[in-house]
């Protein structure tokens, strides 16, 4: 890749994945930039844009072709393949992501989770279920690249540690805290606290409050 | 605002906020922007940038004095008062927000429940729980502005829709579908699919696989 790819872009190919996705269910093989953009809510020429940091897309006065674009973002979002994610820790949020259906609508598999207790916990068919005593053996058995960490705030960083020296090279974090790992690990810190924050920000400036 | 604000820099005024407020524990009464930038991993440039979206900060040759910056970050994000927040469908993922640390920490004070079945369900200290049929009404009557949906995504539209009517102006859906309002609320989708999604973008660009 030439350039630096803003985060925003990314975000937003990950939306237009999903527009296509119901374009394609609805049996439509062609869309022009102007449809997709109405669907997705965003501007055209932004999505002309985003597209353009990967290469050439579309037609001229044609537009997209779905099934063809579709493949094409996939591929450079590393979506061509399943991925098997690992979920370290099993309280509420844990339990819920497990159940989550976006994550396998997305075309991962939560196939293995972690917990200290494991009593009273249960994990939904197809998922395995270990004591973190066994997670670095598991996940460096397994070749496991991506690892979700929803444990309380104080063993976050400890257990990024070990999942990197496993090899995990990809964390999304859900625990309130930052994490932080040599550059070679890939971290997203999910704070729902920052969710809630930036719509206060939109609400304040309409004058809500 | 004269401007148009971009996401990410509300994202990161977030960001900066939770880096002031570990100074000021620690302490800390000025911080130049190289300090604060080292903190919260973004260019001290970048600071400068997202801050002069709002005014003039800091003082050359000395920094931003901590306990200032914070009070202004969050006056401008609608933080200076505590926001009480709605959430409605108490599954596994609405049971785990509930008791999430990190939106008191932000904040925000969770204080209404609803769901469609209330068998079995209980909630944390100073929310109170309701059936769903009560909600336009509790809403109404509390003036509450904010809630989270975290109900099946084949009921978020509905209940998005009823939200609106009883006055709530910020939406944070974590439904896996998106919700369509009109535009005098806003609406947050938070898709944990999107997240990984990011994540693996990442991952190929580094080669993982």
């Amino acid at each position: 890749m030439r350039f630096k790819v803003p985060e925003v872009t990314v975000g937003r190919l990950s939306l237009y994945l999903r527009c296509l996705n119901e374009l394609e269910e609805e049996g439509i093989e062609v869309v022009s930039s102007s449809e997709l953009g109405r669907r997705c809510g965003v501007n055209p020429a932004q999505i002309r844009k985003d597209l353009a940091y990967f290469g050439e897309f579309g037609t001229r006065g044609v537009g997209y072709y779905v099934k063809e674009l579709k493949g094409d973002i996939k591929r450079v979002m590393g979506l061509h393949k399943t991925w098997e994610v690992a979920l370290v820790g099993l309280g509420n949020l844990g339990t819920a992501l497990l159940r989550y259906k976006g994550f396998q609508q997305h075309g991962f598999r939560l196939s293995v989770a972690f917990d200290v207790d494991l009593k009273g916990k249960n994990v939904p068919e197809g998922c395995k279920l270990y004591h973190a005593s066994e997670m670095e053996h598991v996940i460096r058995e397994k070749g496991i690249k991506i690892a979700i960490i929803t444990v309380h705030h104080s063993q976050a960083q400890e257990v990024a540690e070990k999942l990197a020296k496993a090899g995990v090279k990809g964390i999304l974090n859900f625990a309130p805290t930052r994490i932080r790992l040599p550059n070679k690990v890939v971290i997203r810190n999910v704070d729902m606290g920052t969710e809630l924050e930036i719509l206060t920000f939109y609400l304040s400036i309409k004058g809500t409050r």
